[in-house]
This record gives C-alpha cells, structure tokens and sequence, in this order.
C-alpha cells in the first residue's frame, strides 16, 4: 500500500498529520502501509518553481493512492496563472486519469443543526455525487483569449465529451448506485447544449446494462433548486465537470459541515487521489485550529476504494462517528455544550477511539 | 405602451388573465396600454408549426415590451428539438437582443415559513441577479454533435464571450447596484476558464466608472455554497448566462416560494420581456390553481423598467403585499391559518387592493 503524502497549502499539513497519524496505527495493526511525501500546489511552487513538480509527478504514479491536504494561498495569487497552486490540482487529475470525482454530501446526526437548512428538510441527507473529473470544458480545445474577425477581443472555451468518456463514468456511477440504493440521477442541459444531450443519450445507453438502477434525468438549473428544496430525494447523482464542480459545492454545504466531508478522485483501476472537499483555509493556517475529520474520512475512502479495506474504512468511520457522539468539535463545528478541541486535539480523540 | 402579451403553455394563459386584469385597472385609471395576444412555445407550434411564429415574432417587434407565461409541456417532449417550446424562448430573447435578465430573489415576511433554509438565514432576503441571456455557451458557435478524428462520437458547444458583449451587461449590473446598496459581486471561474477570467478582467475595467460600487469576485461553486451558507451577504450579483441559470435558480428557491419571482429580460433601450421565474406547471394547467403573483410582480416590473412608471409599478406591487397581509394564499404557499384561494381568487383580491 504504496501512498503519496501531499501535504499542500494553507492547513494541509496540519490536516494531514492527523490523517498519518490514524494510518500509521492501522499499520501497527497489520496493514503494510507505506507514506511518502512531496509538495503539491503553493508548496510546489516554493520548492521547485511549479505547481505539479516532476518529484512529485514521479511519486504520484508509482504509488497505490495519493493523500492530498489542499492547496492555494494568497501569497500564491499574483503569480502568472499556469504557477498557481489549482493548476497543479488540474494537472495532477489529468495526469494521473482520475476521471471519477466522488463527493458524498453525508449529514451527521450530531451536527445537524449546523445547516442552514430546517431540520427535517436535511435530517439523515446522505447523498453522493458522482462528477467526471478530467474532460469537459474544463480541459475541452480550442481556449483563449483572442481578437475575432471584427477586431474586437472575445474569449472562448470548448465543452467537450468523447462517447468513451461519458461512458466509464456511467459505469463508474452505476456501479456506485447498485451497491446504495440504486437510484441515479443524471444532470444536463440537454435542452440547450448538444453536450449534454449527447451525455444524456449515453447515460440511457448504459443504463441497460443496469436494470435494477432507476435511471434519472434533471436540467442542472432544476437540480440546483431540488437541492435547497427537497436534498433527500437523491441518492446518487452523476454530472460532467462544471455543473459537478457547482452542485457538489452547494450540496456539501447543505450539510453546514463541509469539515467533515471527504472526496475520492479515480482512475480506471481504482487508484486514487483522496482529500477533503474543503479547500485550505489560510486564516486559520498553521494555528492548530482545523478540523481534521474531512481528512481523515478521505484515507477511509481510500482505504475502501483503492485498497479494498472495508473493514480498516468502516474502523475508522466509526472511530469519527464516536468522537463526534462523545461531543468534541473542533471550531468549525463547534456549538455550546460540546467540547471544543484542536486540530491535534481532535486527531487525539479520534486514535483514542480507534 | 404597446404590450405584446404571450399566453404560452400550461398555466400560463390562467396566469396571464390575472395580470391583463391587473393592467387593465391600471388602463382605466389613465396609462395608455395597448395589448395584443400571439402565441409563442408550444401554443406556437399548435398554431403555426414552430415554436416562435413569423406572427408572434412581429408582433413582439413592434411592441414596448412583452408579458410572458410560460412554455413548455410533456406533450411537446417529443417534437424534434428545433420545434420545442424552449426554443422559442431561446429564439425570442436573441431576436429582440434581451441581454439583460434580472431576476430578484425576495423573500416576503409574511411567506418565511415557505423557505426550507431556517428563518434567520433568509428573513429579509433581498438579492438582485443580473444574468446575461443571448450569449455564452447558449449560442455559441461551433456546436454540435459528431465523429472525432479517431472515429469516435463527441459533443461539444463553446463558451464564448465578446468584450462589448460584457461590458453592457456590466453597465446594466452596476447600475442597479447604484440603484440598490451599491454591492456588486461578479460570479466567475476565472481560476479555470479563459472566458470567465475575461469577464472578470472587463467587470474591473468597467468598475472604474462606479466608483461608488464596491465590486467584489466569487467562483461560481463558491458563490453555490454561499447562497446556501449566508445568502444575505449578497446584494446584486451579476454573471454569464449558464452560471445564472443555475445560481437564480438556486437563489429564487431560497425563498420556498418561486410562485411570487417575477423576471425581466431586458435589451439596450429598456424594451424588456417580463415573464414569472416559475415554469408552465403542465400538471395543475387549466384548474385554475396557479399562483398569478409572479406574473401580476411581472407587469409591476415592466412598468418600472420599460415604461418608467415608478408609481404605477409601486401601486401593484403595494397591491400584492397588501393581499398577503390579508392572508391570502394559492396552493403553492398555502399554509394553516391562511385563506386558501384559486388563480383567479388571487385576482380579484390583487383588484380589490389596487
Ligand atoms: C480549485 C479548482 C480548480 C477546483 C475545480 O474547479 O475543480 C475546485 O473547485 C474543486 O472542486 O476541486
Ligand atoms: C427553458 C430554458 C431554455 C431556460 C434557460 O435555460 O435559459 C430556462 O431555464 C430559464 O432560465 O429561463
């Protein structure tokens, strides 16, 4: 169980910490895990020049599994955009095949009345979207910025989707779908863009082949509303890059704790990159104030999906479950009544509880 | 005041008769209104074949503005694409250049229980969004669906902005926000997309003539996030036409009660569009049980926008507050204690109030 560390920006290495922390005593358990590390976005940057360095590159493919904390910082953002910390995300995705972005909007019992949402609209939400990760107009050709034909500056981008694209994360979403509880919902545009009308044919294609899946098809712009008006209605939700990008931002934060959520990113084979939905938090940095849960949730996806661990995952899960249950929040979700700890306190608590 | 009026489909002709009911009291009492009915979405295929008929299409033309329904109903899913009641939309927003659609989020006092997200996060909701309508990856070209050189299917659209098309849809932003409480925030993922990162770089430049408006820059999968976090941070937000699809619609239903949003979509000299935000509700069409607030607060927008009659404008919206103290309420925002009445209940309230 070879597994590249990157530590990141911001509260990555705090965050990070934890999470080796809780491996390193599923190793003295009996797992042969392995943890190297190397920098990844602003940290790239600072050690080697890049945001994606070749040190890193290099480790990244050799390894089983990536466990990434997050990247990005102000100090990072005056630099000529290919050095930015979020383009050594992109790259790292796209060199790596991680076509398969998984986001569980999850909400924890004892953290339900950190929602924004009514209580009854959100109780028990356990939602996972499922959001394709390297095509799209994300990385589509032809991009730029340019003068047109009437000598006037216009820019421009490509959204893009090959039929062998759609098609293995349809898989991938069916898949995830039968093994929950077999509803998916497909979400385009397919009433303006050819894309995802195209997106939406494949999806019926595919469905096929998984009879006992209910198949589903919403407009992203109704999805965005169903999520605020009725969230528990989805169970899996599957969608291309940039409405995957939106709707899983704004159903983590129905939950009111995206601290607590993880993400998986997948290649074909199930090797993945696993970090928190949470990006990396600058004012807190380097305070011991993070909350490390979201982290250590992801080595438990990673444990599940690329290692075929289910029992180390679900330790872990519910050792997570047990400290929120004894009532220790770090700030991020902390109310009155519970017991406030650090991030290392909380890291603390979770290998007590292990 | 030439009003070119568009029953549409499903609820919309219901809907209409409340708010020519509305504009006819006004007429009485003096405004030289003047409205014309022609049939546009599916009505439009019905009578002519297509969805935008040569005969809608100079009737509107010839208009001050427009007073919309809605399109769209399942018995229209099956018609080719070109000839479905979307399309019409579509085609009449490019035909007359409605670049400019602005869609309010309110949140009325007397309807906070409506909301799914918790009354301190929404009570006093208030947020404009200025959606660009007749550009970006909606109408750019090229498009399609076809066989790549490795003789695989894709799709692709392309996102596409020109500089002159941003900057008049900045000027009409900041000018309500001038209007408004001078706060503008521009939605964007100029950290990804070469179009938004242009966009962001025009709303700069164009802000420089606002000096009294503080502009402010948000990712669109945060400004997702946001809206369900803490949606009274925003006053008015401006962005491009996919973007504001999704977030107004996310934004509107914040509010639990997209049956009172109305909308306005506007070209370079104030000649608008005035449609509900809501759609054609195929399934409670013609049992007169339609919420006609939305689009009665239609008309009152194009009295304010087009025809510049403040007062005018003030008086039916005034009308429509006045029916909600009173406790009246359409199915869709019904609750106990409140009298329930039909669409056109709901107008002879409206009526009785002007
Ligand atoms: C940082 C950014 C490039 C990235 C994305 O848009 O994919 C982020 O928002 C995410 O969702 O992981
Ligand atoms: C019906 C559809 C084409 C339209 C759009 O996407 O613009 C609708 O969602 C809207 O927002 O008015």
């Amino acid at each position: 169980m070879k597994i590249a560390v990157l530590p990141g920006d911001g509260i990555g290495p705090e965050i990070i910490a934890q999470a080796r922390r809780v491996l390193d005593v599923l190793r003295q358990d009996g797992l042969p895990i392995e943890m190297e590390e190397a920098p990844l976005g602003g940290a790239g940057y600072d050690a080697y020049g890049v945001p994606y360095p070749e040190f890193t590159q290099k480790l990244c493919r050799e390894a089983d599994a990536v466990l990434l904390g997050a990247v990005g910082g102000p100090q990072y953002d005056k630099l000529d955009r290919p050095l930015r910390p979020e383009r050594g995300l992109l790259a790292i995705r796209k060199d790596l095949n991680l076509f398969a972005n998984l986001r569980p909007a999850i909400l924890y019992p004892e953290l339900a009345n950190a929602s924004t949402l009514k209580p009854e609209v959100v109780s028990g939400l356990d939602i996972m979207i499922v959001r394709e990760l390297t095509g799209d107009i994300y990385f589509g050709q032809p991009r730029g910025i340019a003068v047109n034909e009437l000598g006037e500056r216009e820019a421009f981008n490509t959204m893009r989707y090959s039929e062998s694209e759609i098609r293995r994360i349809a898989h991938v979403a069916f898949g995830i779908a039968m093994k929950r509880n077999r509803k998916l919902c497909s979400v385009d545009k397919a009433n303006v863009l050819e894309t995802t009308e195209f997106w939406k044919e494949i999806m019926i294609d595919v469905a096929r082949e998984y009879p006992q899946v209910e198949l589903s098809h919403m407009y992203v712009d109704n999805a965005a509303m169903q999520l605020v008006r009725n969230p528990k209605q989805f169970d899996v939700m599957v969608t291309g890059n940039i409405f995957g990008d939106i709707l899983s931002d704004e159903a983590s934060m129905l939950t009111g704790s995206i601290g607590m959520l993880p993400s998986a990113s997948l290649d074909q084979n199930n090797k993945g990159l696993y970090e928190p939905s949470h990006g990396s938090a600058p004012d807190i940095a380097g305070k011991n104030l993070a909350n490390p849960l979201a982290t250590i949730l992801s080595a438990a996806m990673m444990l599940r999906y690329t290692f075929n661990q289910e029992a180390a995952a679900v330790r872990v899960e519910d050792a997570v479950k047990k400290v929120l249950a004894q009532g220790y929040r770090t700030a991020d979700i902390f109310e009155a009544g519970s017991e406030k700890v650090s991030c290392s306190g909380m890291g603390d608590a979770v290998i007590a509880a292990l």
